[in-house]
């Protein structure tokens, strides 16, 4: 078998050409051409993204993967970068997806201010690695700047607090992600280990292990509670951490789609009660649930957990930066009581692909993930790695303090205020229109909705036999307008599928919209819905 | 407490100003400007990063740390752009790590080719999120295909079965990740899952958890294999997977720093006929250790693994670009007997930071940490979220599939010789010097010695004792020496304590070098040693 490729006649791996590009070029022209190529992906690629907004239909997909089947790697170089960037410019962004569109508003991705672009490259052309202060010195110091200011906007602990810890080198307020799962997976690490802790003879779970825990506590499970609408990174980290998935125990809703707190309660009593001898390690509230915007009941759930001495886990990767509002604010009153609290960074502050954040009340409590090397990360060193579920970093602060100066908080809140208003004018634009239905009202940016046609609406049956009949076939008709109005390129809304509907327990399909491009507006939101309606008359009936 | 700082007197948050923050300016002048700031990124900071190497002394450390304690979020913004830039340039970039020097040879971070800015610049432009198909499209697709590339590199199977998975939404060859801890941690989980899987009643240690899973396979302890240069995330690993990382065993070296082959075997045989009942879920061979960059015998704990039917994972962070070379890749032979390879981007394929990778043999493997949610990655879809250890993930692959185009496999070869064959000559060199010892011989691309005066030398005693003495002495002189060159701030050499020393168990303080940088010449390592002579010389005589 060949396993090597034939070359571009002309292009041969040559070592001195390859030193040329690890030098800063000193010569006038060859500086001039690699600003060029930054110039052109600055500008270049907006122009292509421009004119379509996602995914075309699978079998163009089919057809797209079809091209990127060779997997031999040339011997000699098969491209000049100017080549690449071409060839990436040309062929490959009109195939990504426009996320940066106004029209683009089914996900949690979004156009970015394009200062992240030029903040991205900061920090790769310095290239620091945030494990260890010997390659990153400075930016480790910013780092733990940055998390405290962000700790301060959460916890508002006092000026001696933030004085004390910002730059401790045996204290942390929190770590950076790579995102929100591992950012979830961190704060629940180390509930468990916290909770687990050792005592007497016993080592702690993370030395010993869960086999050897049960047994040093006395019990044979450990559960963690968080409502139906939990991300599921959540039950990914409870497969990790080895207390098994279906300990993620999912707790109904209330009418608003908020954790039950009637049924929470209840679920604590039995598992207290329980013959299993079972321990919650965490209650997790969430401050923006992924499918429908929705704030957990936070002080309420922060009250329990400390009447219980349980571990209160925040998920606020999409809502965090909410505190950032004056004026909304409030919505998540109570999540100073959280002991971990998650932000993604590439969410609501807008940063470039990815960057996930925890926090931690106590300053201590990180102490029961550290990790040593002899060669890095010595015990009493700085050295960010050594209390941290990953190794190397990039060092991401730079971007999030960056951006916090060039915007200020009322930047970010001008923002999310945006994202907040247009869905609720959104929402009741959608409740007016005959044909469509809002499933839930956005609390923040996010709502969801049907497409609902109003013949369909008058045949609305007593009986739960027939009601149950006309959702299924409104779960058709919406998941074929999603579809078709995604394969026409020009807008995008996801679709999800909730359990709940007026009060029922059925499973509803609905269309899911995320408002955060501050380009989004009601002009735009009304083209979808016309759009929307236009596929359902033209196809569907 | 004033929550606020007073902002730049200037600078007001504006909806106006924010919003053409989010697009793409139409006038020259304006993009005139924003190419310009690339410029200053691109070749400011590079003037700035050539003056110093490193950390200097530690009190400046603290010094520096003190301006960073301001922990108020400015409420409009305190800066443009355009000043952020210059403040990083001329406030931060000097007390960076100049990681880009040829004399920075401590750690493995080095100088990046120019190109892969402009590589990292064109992902955030894009700023895809490869998490689900919606949100990445052919980024996607290009995953795939240089995951398939890499996978053929070590696994050398057929063109067929590259023809059947590389596109295939199906199945799996690996997984980016953010660095080589969570690409071991990715592999030891699912090895972890497919050791202990579901049968009969049981459901699988993901979902049932550790408890359950002991009691279904009739054991008390499970644990993984390791020789004592191990890397510190497999012991993070195990206690995260809760198995507990004093299960994490290590194994003693053979005289040229490998995994001793006699003691594994009698570690194995003890664990098979213990009375504690434990299971061994995967041994680690090493293909470049972090402290002296030596390879594990591959093939043969490859067959070992293999009678025995444990999970076989290589961590070849370091080590695994070694393949892309003719010359040198038989120092990995055996490795495509692994079940999971571990390698790193941002080390010898010397991408920006920071990219990680984790390799399978078996496309199905991954099957065994499948996690879905109802808003994205549908059950069969082709998102990649859906066997991941993250959740939103930058499209990383787009950066490797460049670099593999503008190198070829020899650029990259090019590189992995030089740094090989630069290091073998620095051995010989620092043998040759009356006032140095060579610790470890590079195997690859790392070495370890010490500064041993000449008259110390004279003084080899015949005691134990006597020995051990000055040993002591010779690893305060070195621990002296590394941090009095760290702080001068020409060089940067690391130091770690290795275990054993010609047979006797001892720590030995040593400098550790790795050479990857295609600068580093041997002027440069001489100007290096001599520098620690004469520290040694004018300080400690």
């Amino acid at each position: 078998m060949n396993n090597q490729k034939i070359s571009h006649k002309e292009l041969v791996a040559d070592w001195h050409a390859l030193m040329r590009t690890f030098i800063r070029p000193e010569n006038v022209a060859a500086k001039t051409t690699l600003v060029k190529y930054m110039e052109q992906i600055l500008f270049g690629l907006h122009d292509f993204l421009n004119t379509h907004v996602g995914i075309t239909e699978e079998v163009s997909l089919k057809d797209l993967s079809e091209q990127f089947k060779d997997t031999l790697i040339s011997e000699n170089p098969e491209e000049k970068l100017a080549d690449v960037i071409a060839n990436i410019i040309e062929k490959t962004a009109p195939y990504a997806v426009n996320v940066a569109s106004p029209y683009f508003v089914g996900h949690m991705t979004s156009a970015i201010p394009f200062f992240m672009v030029h903040l991205k490259t900061i920090t790769s052309a310095l290239n620091q690695n945030v494990v260890k202060l010997e390659t990153s010195k400075i930016l480790s110091i910013i780092e733990k700047q940055v998390l405290a200011k962000i700790h301060r906007v959460i916890f508002k602990q006092s000026d001696e607090f933030y004085l004390e810890h910002v730059q401790n080198t045996r204290t942390s307020l929190g770590c950076f992600t790579e995102n929100g799962t591992l950012a979830n997976l961190t704060a629940l690490w180390i509930a468990r280990n916290t909770q687990l802790c050792p005592k007497q003879e016993f080592d702690g779970v993370d030395k010993e292990g869960i086999y050897a825990a049960y047994k040093a506590y006395g019990i044979e499970q450990s559960v963690i509670l968080v409502s139906e609408l939990g991300h599921f990174s959540l039950k990914k980290a409870g497969g990790l951490l080895g207390i098994g998935n279906n300990n993620i125990i999912s707790i109904g809703l209330d009418s608003k789609n908020r954790i039950d707190l009637i049924k929470l309660k209840e679920e604590i009593d039995k598992i207290q009660n329980s013959e299993h001898k079972a321990k919650i390690l965490a209650i997790v509230g969430i401050a923006g649930t992924t499918e429908t915007g929705t704030i957990d009941p936070l002080r309420q759930l922060g009250e329990l957990c400390s009447e219980n001495n349980i571990h209160f886990h925040v998920d606020a990767a999409w809502g965090g930066p909410v505190l950032l509002s004056e004026k909304y604010k409030y919505l998540l009153d109570g999540i100073e009581l959280a002991d971990s609290v998650t932000i993604d960074g590439h969410k609501q502050f807008y940063m470039p692909m990815t960057s996930g954040m925890v926090y931690f009340k106590d300053p201590c409590i990180m102490d029961s993930i550290i990790y040593h090397a002899n060669y890095v990360n010595r015990r009493g060193s700085v050295d960010l790695g050594i209390k941290s579920l990953s190794g190397s970093r990039e060092a991401n602060s730079l971007i999030l303090d960056s951006a916090l100066k060039i915007m200020g908080s009322k930047g970010y809140a001008l923002l999310i205020e945006h994202g907040i208003e247009t869905a609720k004018i959104f929402a009741d634009e959608i409740t007016n229109r005959p044909d469509f239905e809002l499933i839930t009202s956005p609390e923040l940016n996010i709502l969801t909705y049907r497409v609902f046609p109003k013949e369909l609406k008058m045949q609305t049956a007593q009986s739960e036999e027939a009601q149950r009949k006309i959702n299924e076939k409104l779960n058709e008709i919406n998941i074929i307008i999603q579809r078709y109005q995604r394969e026409a390129g020009k807008s995008f809304v996801s679709r999800t599928t909730l359990k709940t509907y007026k009060g029922h327990c059925e499973n509803i399909v609905v269309l899911r919209c995320v408002i955060m491009n501050p380009l989004t507006d009601m002009n735009i939101l009304r083209d979808i819905l016309d759009e929307q309606e236009e596929i359902y008359k033209k196809t569907l009936t």
